[in-house]
């Protein structure tokens, strides 16, 4: 089963890549962006195959490891067989 | 309007962080994890309200600056009015 979990800083966190990437489109000419803000994302494949478990793992995996829970947020998704 | 881009490594290409992930969670005593794969995600905040104009600047930025073509896919999302 393939999970996708996206991880964002908190709103009011200082995000000083997307900034990098807001300033270099304004200088490459690019208008009419208000803001940029960069995450994370991944793409896992687990084994099991039940919605319920493979979300339970993602919550885990979201906690201990990919996700500051301090100054991010995480959401997933779990996405339909393959 | 809001956009989501999502820039992840082709198929094939050696993913270096996402093997980091993921013998780190082996490590920690998660199981039942085939594959992980990181990529980038930003969320993009445009003056413009037309979905198609949204998508056409998107599609601009992926090319000229967010993704890199050789190694990298991307995905566009437009999001609905917040």
């Amino acid at each position: 089963m393939k999970v996708e979990i996206h991880t964002t800083l908190k709103q009011g966190v200082l995000d000083p890549q997307g900034k990098a990437v807001e300033s270099a489109l304004k200088n490459l000419g690019f208008s009419g962006i208000r803001e940029i803000r960069q995450g994370k994302l991944f793409n896992i494949d687990m084994e099991t195959e039940d919605p319920k478990k493979a979300k339970d793992l993602a919550l885990k995996i979201c906690e201990v490891l990919l996700a500051n829970m301090v100054i991010e947020d995480y959401k997933i998704k779990i996405i339909k067989n393959t």
